[in-house]
């Protein structure tokens, strides 16, 4: 008997992805990509779920409940803003044990609202059940394009532009400083960082824009990190990726962290997840205006940091001498085997 | 402190619907409904979501994988249901331990794709993630109306006539015999009641014809029990109702188990949750022809319970002679107190 520890979650969505197959032409895009893509009426709309575990995503000694619920509506609507969609409607499903405070609840869901309503959608609906030991959320969020089409990771192609919003490793960065040295968190320097990782952002009002003006041809958000993402997008779309490590925009709070934790300042941002910065692609030059009206509208950096090429060249990171490794996907996985960290 | 298990379901749910008011004209209906109510682009939806854990929901020693999986589809596509709605589109949150086998994980899958076929959606996405100690399950549907309008629970007028499908009790016979008599479910005359625990299926069909030919003035699916569904309909509603405790119609294989266990027949179809009937108003004189068509149609009985009346009759149950007692909301409750059954 295997363990779904050993079989690894990717492994599972592979069984899932076959298993559900779709048989109506109303479902446009099943599993596989950030939401699934639907139509009925003549309006498309995306769905999209996401879970959460106490331990596993979250630990109550580290994030207060309010930033629990708004974390996880985040990550939930980060996907719909990866398909270049408006969430609309979100719905929780949220299992707590019988010693849960009711403070604790409600904070959640506080958490939650204040989120949703950054975000411009409602919470329509859930339901709450109760669990043995594991406090766990499940969110489903229900979106509309902002233009005309979805944007789907599949659509890259060879000689397009890879870009990313924000700057990373700040996540990663936080989550270490959290676990390997919690005193440096109340220093000022390190702040941005514990932030980064306790209160992420979605990038909607980014992703109007690009799914309004630009030709976005593929797109994807960094819940996993850059190394994991870059491999979705680029099997999705059977194409290869090669990232410039120096073009690789780091948070320069993160360059702190990795000076007293040390650590490799590319390796934080290369496996930094759930920090839902977006990765997409363009058409060669149709970004040139793109870091200028992003730091105008939204107040944030958008840097190109690649090409994509050939599927046979893989997901390579490129030095300053045009040398290239393989990029190893090195981001999160949740099915570890027991034990292992 | 009050932990949530003191707090109550009931209680929380009201927190939140207080708390998660809807700002969008594209939200119709939120929390309190079966089902939220959303309108985008002309079209009417409708999403749902419901969650399940071990031990609360289902314990893996009296249900197979397959079967918690087609269970928990067809509790949360039952509300789609409810609602005048076929359901299209699910997907699902999966929380696993470590040690929990990938052949168990794999038959909750296929319970829920056979199940998803038989009522005619698609399983589009979902996210599984691992869990401590809890196996948990949290399904969102989202569905579009069969007729004209979704059916509301808050649409009955003093008057009307109250109907349920099916026949009630079989799920909590079952249910009572796998706790209190495992040895009996062996035989053949408890073999009924057994499968409507293990097995109940969500009256899809049944609402298609409702909804397209009968002027249904509200409607619930029986989750929680007749006693306490017919509650929430009365207090969305606004109205009190007066069911006929003889007319209630009861599981004949169900009455076996009330004979083995010595229970009161009419408690056991009160208090059987999770039967997913569907209990609906309907104007006086409209249903005439409801039973014969619905037999014919889906093979099901639908029989006349009970009348609409005035808020302050309150719920009760009209014994032969016309003597009404209360009707006490004696089904599920999911938080209860640690240690209390």
């Amino acid at each position: 008997m295997t363990g779904v520890g050993e079989v690894g979650e990717r492994r599972l969505i592979e069984v899932f992805r076959n298993l559900f197959q779709s048989h109506h032409e109303s479902t446009l895009v099943g599993i596989g990509d950030d939401a699934a893509v639907v139509r009925q009426g003549g309006q498309t709309l995306v769905i999209t779920t996401d879970a959460f575990t106490e331990w596993f995503h979250f630990r109550i000694d580290q994030i207060s409940p309010d930033q629990i619920g708004a974390k996880a509506l985040t990550a939930t609507v980060s996907d719909c803003a990866a398909m270049g969609c408006q969430p609309l409607w979100v719905t929780v499903a949220l299992a707590v044990p019988a010693d849960t405070s009711a403070e604790r609840v409600e904070g959640i869901a506080l958490g939650m609202k204040e989120a949703a309503e950054r975000y411009g959608c409602d919470i329509v609906g859930g339901d709450t059940i109760q669990a043995m030991s594991d406090l766990s959320l499940s969110l489903t969020a229900v979106g509309a394009p902002f233009g005309e089409r979805v944007l789907l990771r599949s659509g890259a192609r060879v000689g397009d532009e890879l870009w990313v919003t924000g700057s990373l490793g700040g996540a990663r960065a936080g989550q270490l400083l959290l676990e390997k040295a919690p005193r440096l968190t109340l220093e000022k320097e390190f702040r941005e960082s514990v932030l980064r990782f306790l209160q992420p952002e979605a990038r909607i009002s980014v992703a109007r824009i690009l799914a309004t003006a630009y030709p976005v041809t593929s797109m994807i958000d960094l819940s996993d990190g850059l190394s994991v993402d870059a491999h979705h997008l680029a099997r999705e779309s059977g194409v290869g990726i090669r990232i410039e490590k120096k073009k690789i925009p780091t948070l320069s709070s993160a360059q702190k962290v990795v000076g007293a934790l040390g650590i490799d300042p590319v390796e934080l941002a290369l496996n930094s997840g759930e920090e839902f910065e977006l990765l997409f692609t363009l058409p060669p030059g149709e970004g040139k205006d793109l870091p200028a009206r992003i730091q105008k509208e939204a107040a944030l950096p958008v840097t190109r940091i690649g090409v994509v090429v050939p599927a046979e060249e893989g997901v390579a990171l490129a030095d300053k001498d045009g040398n290239r490794t393989p990029l190893v996907e090195a981001g999160y996985e949740h099915f570890r085997p027991p034990g292992e960290e």
